[in-house]
């Protein structure tokens, strides 16, 4: 996977869509620029999530976003995704690795230094740092990490890296300026009035950040 | 699968084994006279579920009886279990079929008389009529079939096929002896003060009606 599909990560929530069909958020977000999509349900049943599954990555067909499906490789395998994003507490990333085989993307979150340097060993596609900002959406997590500890995880880290909770149009700059390469949103754009202006701004705010250090 | 293998289906459930050990009540279970055996785990998180597989399966290592999980085709991949469990709400089974492949055990959940019908176009392994009587274990189910139920379900399928729901020694007879080639026991086993004992009756009980059907 290109450093670059990180940029700008859609992580799905329905319950946070405002009622609103989630493919069709999703579209508007790709259509504004968002790189990559993971799909996290935790509370739909298998047969629900894989008919997801398959609506989303039929949506996303000739976008070149990749469809992520989180935790269930099972899903993965099921509606053919692009890969997984697992949790410390998900499949352990060797066995999700051998039941993948090595195209797929594999990503993993890393909720302390300790995981970020534990992460070094394993040939994930990238990590997440997670939580940069504590928030509603995800309320089994450690301690923050804030800017300081995203600068710390990106030193210490050998991956493609994302900053995930809290990333908004008021915090994705400067996440990007901390060395992430890019930032992974739910509410900001799920929960957005319009998921393509959304999606359009963050993309152009961490877009000028990835300029400058280019260029810098 | 031989038919012989539904005798006496053990379906775990770790809140109902008295604070005891899963393995230990498992192999006491085994040495009991259990067949076969489901491990169902709906709160686990994907890693505890795939550990837990692990320990299960190693535990009945060499003992012939197979080792089936309930619903998650990727912990079953995971572990190398020897199939799956599927209900209707969980992966549809031909896709389940597919990322298992041929060898592997896959039965089915079959709540009503349509889908009692509608599995003799699947190649299951086997379908579990559910439930026979309603419980407390399992309260997402439809209208119990009861023995005239199951009888009917009998006739009308071509699978191997079990009973499930309110199985114990006191109904366990009179389900074989509607044609069932064996029932699938939660709490009747899980519960039991002794689950060796409580096996071994049951087997007995089944065995006892099973051999009637054969000489008869």
């Amino acid at each position: 996977m290109k450093r670059e599909t990180l940029a700008l990560y859609l992580v799905t929530d329905r319950g946070l869509a405002l009622g609103r069909d989630l493919e069709t958020v999703v579209l508007q977000a790709v259509k504004g620029g968002v790189t990559l999509v993971q799909l996290r349900e935790k509370d739909l049943d298998t047969r629900e999530f894989i008919a997801l599954g398959q609506r989303l990555k039929a949506a996303l067909a000739g976008s070149g976003v990749p469809l992520l499906i989180n935790d269930r490789v099972d899903v993965a395998l099921a509606v053919d995704a692009d890969g997984v994003h697992i949790g410390q507490s998900d499949m352990p990333y060797e066995i999700a690795r051998r039941l993948l085989g090595p195209d797929k993307i594999i990503g993993l979150s890393v909720e302390t230094m300790d995981e970020v340097v534990e992460a070094n060993a394993l040939d994930v596609d990238y990590v997440a740092v997670s939580p940069v900002f504590s928030t509603n959406t995800k309320t089994d997590t450690l301690a923050p990490f804030g800017y300081e500890g995203l600068r710390r995880a990106r030193a210490l880290s050998r991956h493609p890296l994302c900053g995930i909770g809290g990333m908004n149009a008021a915090t994705a700059g400067q996440a990007v300026a901390c060395g992430a390469d890019g930032v992974a949103v739910v509410s900001a754009i799920v929960s957005a009035p319009d998921p393509y202006l959304a999606s359009k701004n963050l993309k152009s705010i961490i877009d000028n950040e990835l300029d400058k250090r280019r260029l810098g």
